[in-house]
């Protein structure tokens, strides 16, 4: 067995571990941050369960920092309140990165780890399994200990050699991006092997996993070794190490080789990860802002070759710089050692630990600007400059290029630091808190509105069509996310007014108007981010039916968690659909329970046609209640 | 002759040092930073001059950093462009606040400053007249070297003995507010005297300089002595050192006498920072946000008392701390003796440099939550969080209600740092741009719009109309600033959408539809804040008078400056006016130049009244060339 299938043995529940199999998995560990864990939680709080079912239990606020109005700290109250009724430990605003703090706090080898944050397979790199997953999934988990999955296969990555000094962890997965494309990752679980591996320092193995999230990829694995020991070492945490490997005769699915000596620096071009060239065929590019930090380099190590390269130097006039540390335990190491005085004196900015600049939360770039950086995504606007161009390289790359004004990779051998100190961490237990008292009384602000609920399923749906639309809708579309945004991912309601609003801006009106109806889309509907938002403002509106020619595979999911049904139709049940008239669902109770094809008549005209249904047996029992909350309600935890 | 008077008579160029007289002096020194800034460079560039005609000017970026669009950056390469353009100092985003900063690095005894921030003033610690002036005054004084302003009268505020330990500038800025209010400072200059002085140090002086501006004073100033050679030294500046200091037999046209040994720690409670009261009063009051920063209270010696009460102690769980440190240079210094790191290991969360929480940039508390602050002002709103309470308090309180996790002055001995190690400055050189290029092209993104100009004066003006309101009109009703709107103000045509939309949302289509008109106001219109887009805004919609009761002074200067006329009305011109029929001023040049009332004709009903119209010679000219730009277009600098 591979290192990926042992885990996920040791972990099975139900199910087979055969690839496309569902299965389920015990869970071990939870991790939520504050955009996606408001709701989340507000999901938890209606399951009304006591202490969590989990040996583990965080919740992180890392994303909702810059505070423009009451929203983010009403939400950042609303999670302590909840995490103190719950046993779930609370990180305090300016902690750091969630999966820094994870992997710096809490990781431990051959443990499962679920989070409501994509990158959550940072914690890979400490022999975990790892999976980011919907803030539901996530809910149901810290209730049950359980999560669902689409049994993934695995590729072999198969690291040989030493990488060349200037060649870092970044750019080993910016090679892995290269060869297998955004979509290469899908349903699969990356597992590193090699004797690579051991050249490679656990941050490094971090960035590695948390990246392989931009390959679709359900997670990623490393196993552990000396230098994982030596990492849970310096955390004063070595009682937590494991051994954790691949069997002798391990099998894989699918096998990648890379020899980390032919490695040279990399860039990623806007707008996607996987577009990824030699810097040295952009080199000389004129940049505008450099940006160091995030959940994909914010290490110790990661700050401490940056600082090196920057100290005594000068960050060009015409380049903003900015640095955030992954965690306050980093920024008062780097604070007491000196780089971040190195740093300072050199010009760059220090914002605050958090994700900041990734996720478009502040330092957007200059019109049309060029924005070095070392996160992980650089997808058209994320930044908040709809025009500018991020382009995603190493520290070591970001800070020379600072200094230079320009993208380069001529070091100059001062510059390098061979070995990062191996100062013991400094535990920030300040900022984290653990209390449980399950008579807390959960805050509610005015900025945190209940989460909405479905019907039980009816045999006889009716209703207008309130919304056509044609091919790849995104959940961007269903509902947007932008520094505006994203203060209210606790409050549907609001959310709903801007529901597809750069597609029509009437919907919202229309839907209210209506009192729900049905929306007709075209194909890879709900493709993009895993925002189960895209479902919940739906299931607000009460829209009880998404008709299209296909759906992608995690809104779906989302929908029927919302008890919304995803029915397919073919081109000429598109066309059957108009904004006028009325339809009527003769037959979904029936259908959904016999597996049946839905009969959809329209009331006017009288012609019929049909649309599939194919649910899971625990997706029809979603189905037939409203909803997962409804049905985890109904029939306990253990559904 | 006071101090005062001996700084502005060493600069008088024209007037007497009478009172209410309008004086002329000579500026040597302006700063400007990026929210008034971006229009005072906008202001500059039309008047088409070479070199700054200043010693020294500086453009500091510290209140827009947050960086949510494009907008920010967009402006801060502005600003870099112009300032390259003119021989200014380009301060970097991250090097921090405008004021800390130009004390540090700047302040000359005996000097003048003016900048575009109302909290100028701080440099009067230095010996200085400093004095915030609207965006385009400053853009004059740097075309020109010149400023007007009314002739201030003088306070003497007289300190004897020595404050107790745990009693802080803050605490005395706070009593002078108690004893004088906040209209207490109008059109007069607070002059410190007494052998107290000498028990505060240079940051202890800025900070009640600073605060200052909350007496609605138009500056405040210390004597410089044997403490502000020793400030200078530690910058490395002892060279511009120069006793400043009042005569033997100085007047002063009232007087205020504050025995420093008898003050208490003090709270200014929301909504007014005179709202003052002792701590004690209010000991136990539970907090949810401390905030240590802004200008008045982010020095170096503000921060080490913090650090040294939050060593080795914890941020109460339910309280969120938030530091901000004034300069880049501060926060190296912080980082390198430590203190940096006590106050993260306590779990402070530590913030970029800048003005943030205290302008509503950031940090907004949670719904109805009390915040605890260093900052100058509590108003309503402010914050970000409109039901939020703000109390103003000196760091050390701030430090420890934080530990406490309620108000609190209980502080234990080991809390107390007696003297603040004089540590040499650490100079940030690599944050302060100086580059001169008069070939240098302005950056203009998309967020950058042309000031308005208006147009030469004409003797009939015809229009409708467009809004009428009542008493008490403040420039918030009139251009709203908060987080949202603040990234607009070198965006006119933007803001101009926002234009009274909290009075009546049809104002800006209707002054669109009538292509501009009149706007009928009651008593005390345009109070408030300095915000000369309160007519930049009307100048674009082409509102060519407002009529009203009477008018706050800066608001009516801010109208002059762009050739708006303010018409004064009685009771029955404000009933004379409707909003169906169309109006003309009949002699409206005449009227200028002849110092006659200005003729008002009902089209419809062929009535008529008369409007009031004062104005001081150069306002004359202001007005019949459509505002002070096209003045010194036509004119010349030395106008």
């Amino acid at each position: 067995m591979n290192l990926a299938y042992k885990i996920l043995n040791s972990h099975l529940k139900e199910g087979k571990l055969v690839p496309g199999e569902q299965i389920c998995i015990q869970i071990d560990q939870t991790l939520t941050q504050d955009s996606t864990g408001t709701m989340a939680y507000l999901q938890l709080e209606a399951m009304e369960v006591g202490h969590v079912a989990v040996d583990k239990a965080v919740a992180y606020i890392d994303h909702n920092m810059l505070q423009t109005g009451f929203e983010n700290m009403d939400d950042h109250e609303f999670i302590r309140s909840v995490a103190k009724k719950h046993g779930i430990t609370f990180s305090k605003p300016g902690n750091g990165v969630c999966h820094q703090l994870q992997l710096e706090n809490f990781s431990k080898p051959g443990q499962t780890l679920v989070g409501s944050d994509s990158h959550t397979p940072t914690c890979g790199a400490m022999g975990m399994i790892a999976i980011g997953a919907g803030g539901l999934d996530v809910a149901v988990a810290m209730a049950t200990g359980k999560y669902y999955l689409q049994c993934p296969s695995v590729i072999q990555v198969n690291l040989t050699g030493k990488k060349a000094p200037w060649v870092s962890a970044k750019d080993i997965i910016l090679k892995v991006l290269q060869e297998l494309s955004v979509k290469g990752g899908v349903n699969k679980i990356v597992e590193y092997t090699g004797e690579g591996i051991a050249t490679l320092s656990l941050t490094d193995r971090a960035t590695i996993c948390n990246m392989g999230a931009e390959l679709g990829a359900t997670t990623s694995v490393f196993p552990t070794d000396e230098r994982t020991l030596d990492y849970l070492k310096q955390q004063g945490r070595e009682a937590d190490f494991k051994e954790m490997k691949a069997g002798e005769d391990a099998t894989y699915d699918q096998r990648l080789d890379i020899d980390l000596s032919t490695l040279v620096p990399m860039v990623a071009k806007p707008h996607s990860p996987d577009a990824v060239v030699d810097v040295k065929e952009l080199e000389g590019m004129h940049i505008n802002q450099v940006v160091i930090g995030s959940c994909t380099n914010s290490s110790f190590a990661d700050m401490m070759r940056a600082a090196k390269i920057l100290k005594g130097r000068k960050v060009a006039e015409h380049v903003s710089l900015v640095i955030a540390p992954g965690s306050s335990s980093i920024l008062a190491m780097l604070s007491e050692n000196g780089a971040l005085a190195d740093m300072i004196h050199a010009g760059a900015r220090i914002l605050e630990c958090g994700c900041g600049p990734c996720i478009g939360m502040g330092q957007a770039p200059l019109s049309k600007g060029i924005s070095l950086r070392t996160i992980n995504r650089n997808f058209k606007g994320r930044s908040g400059t709809n025009d500018a161009g991020v382009y995603l390289v190493s520290p070591e790359i970001a800070a020379l290029s600072a200094i230079k004004g320009y993208l380069s990779c001529e070091f100059e051998d001062d510059m390098y630091l061979d070995e990062v100190p191996s100062t013991p961490f400094i535990k920030n237990t300040n900022f984290f808190i653990n209390e449980y008292d399950p008579q807390t009384e959960v805050y509610m602000g005015p900025n945190i509105k209940p989460v909405p609920r479905g019907d039980k399923l009816v045999n006889e749906i009716k209703g207008k069509v309130v919304l056509k639309v044609g091919d790849n809708i995104s959940t961007d579309h269903i509902v947007p996310s932008d520094s505006k945004l994203l203060p209210y991912r606790s409050n549907v309601p609001h959310l709903a007014k801007f529901s597809f609003c750069k597609v029509d801006d009437q919907f919202y009106n229309r839907a209210i108007e209506n009192g729900g109806g049905f929306i007709v889309g075209g194909d890879n509907y709900g493709q993009g981010s895993s925002r189960e938002h895209a479902a919940l403002v739906p299931n607000y509106l009460k829209i009880k039916a998404i008709f299209a020619l296909s759906f992608a595979r995690i809104h779906r999911s989302n929908l029927i968690n919302n008890g919304i049904l995803p029915l397919v139709i073919d081109q000429q049940g598109y066309d059957f659909f108009n904004d006028q008239d009325e339809y009527i669902l003769l037959n979904v109770k029936e259908a959904v329970e016999q597996g049946k094809d839905v009969v959809v008549k329209n009331q006017t005209t009288n012609e019929t046609i049909t649309a599939k249904l194919t649910l899971a047996p625990r997706e029809k029992v979603m189905i037939l209640q409203g909803g997962l909350l409804n049905a985890i309600k109904e029939l306990g935890g253990d559904f």
